[in-house]
């Protein structure tokens, strides 16, 4: 494959630019658009090589071309390479783009988890979903979507309550899994307990409360889905009763780790017993 | 107990408040200080009810002080309760304070590792002990506390390259465990396992290096230090040949964890075996 010709832009307000501009105002607003961005040059090689989204577009300060080339021969024909010099950049940017390494991501349609389980799920046996419920924190997110991929999950299912996985500093935390770990997103929490539970997935509502299975006393199902409420209030109780609560062996002075932490240690538990 | 009449103070300038001055600016600077910063109501009281350190003073929007009554018959005559308006407090502390909760801490003397483990660990057998090398990350460090709490670690030992875990992000993280798990702070990476093999404990030196055990196959020891070490180069090869080498099975195409995250498998493993 060959590189194709990069186009250069010299002024910031160029209309083909308008994906990248005043990024931080997006981070804030756009948490469900169409478009989403990518930035820096580990996450744009995660995207280029594994990742599951069409670019729209990539945008580069000029003085990364040269040592990008390699990178950049794996960008398809038809998605435009535009490159600015620095300042130019960080004018559309809003801040100072030090690493010089933007893309634009396409989200397309997400399917909701009542969706996405309906269409079957073509991992092959034993599978594990983790299941989020109401997590609006991007470093949590990030973090069960990195968790996730480390430890096998065949993909990560998210009520509409959760935050957007796409957004720029969800990515960076997830270390890149969000652009090509499969994920659905929407509807509520019980719709999703009851579709896993309808496909034949046993569901392990997180709790600390007293009462739960201690993991590691279970035997582990073929189908299995992990789920994570908020790190304050925890899940609700309707979900709880809904899945079979589970729990992890803690100091009785002090039970309380972060939700993505939780997940990892469960993860990594079913992971190793599977292995 | 008799809650102490608080002092009320007028003018951000006051000498008396000058351990709240600049907040953020000492969070830049004063990585080593003698003092450091508590904030909000959580965190102040287990800093009253379990903390370690003495404190200096509490420093109060006026609002808050009638709510807190309760939590303010705890402390001790012989610290000072300053109260001010909230825009007092807002000018003092160089942004926003609205949480109006601020404490200032005494830090003391720190041991490092090799002193803390010659003076003995009055825990009883079994002994868990979290090992930090180059640490620098105020998050990551502060997760380690918390984690270590959550799994009843006997203390948390950090070479100098860790970064201060008084730091008031690092104290949020932590959930407040910094403010009461016993930890030491200083030498290097190599003093700290030497000493700690010296003391009888078998270190386990986290690492993905293929060749490492694999957690879950080794039995646990009654004397056991968990090593971690910098996120993105791990730990060096000096010791981690100085340790037992043990990993975390992963996904072969995905092998990384956040480091606190490593350490909170591992701890969780580590608890749940001996629960």
């Amino acid at each position: 494959m060959t590189m194709q010709l990069a186009i250069e832009v010299d002024r910031a307000d160029d209309p083909r630019l308008q994906a990248y501009t005043s990024i931080r105002e997006k981070d804030l607003t756009s948490g469900h658009g169409a478009r989403f961005i990518i930035e820096g040059k580990v996450t744009l090689e995660t995207a280029l090589r594994r990742g599951r989204f069409k670019l729209g577009s990539l945008f580069l300060a000029k003085s990364r071309l040269e040592p990008l080339a390699d990178l950049l021969a794996q960008v398809p024909q038809d998605v435009p390479i535009y490159v600015a010099p620095q300042d130019v950049m960080d004018a559309v940017a809003g801040f100072p783009m030090h690493r010089g390494v933007l893309a634009c991501g396409i989200k397309g349609d997400i399917p909701s988890p009542a969706e996405f389980l309906s269409q079957g799920i073509r991992a092959a046996a034993p599978s594990t979903l983790l299941m989020l419920s109401d997590l609006s924190n991007h470093d949590n997110v990030g973090a069960c979507f990195r968790n996730a991929a480390a430890f096998g999950a065949d993909a990560v299912l998210m009520d509409a309550q959760c935050c957007d996985p796409l957004y720029r500093k969800a990515i960076r935390v997830s270390s890149g899994a969000s652009l090509w770990l499969p994920y659905a997103h929407g509807g509520t929490g019980m719709d999703m307990v009851n579709a896993a539970k309808a496909e034949g997935y046993e569901v392990w509502a997180m709790t600390p409360r007293a009462g739960a299975r201690m993991l590691g006393t279970l035997r582990i199902p073929e189908k299995l889905a992990i789920l994570l409420g908020a790190e304050g209030p925890g899940l609700p109780d309707a979900l709880i009763s809904a899945a079979r609560p589970v729990r992890i062996p803690m100091s009785s002075g002090f039970d309380s780790v972060n939700v993505a932490t939780a997940g990892a240690i469960t993860l990594a538990h079913v992971f190793g017993q599977r292995t």
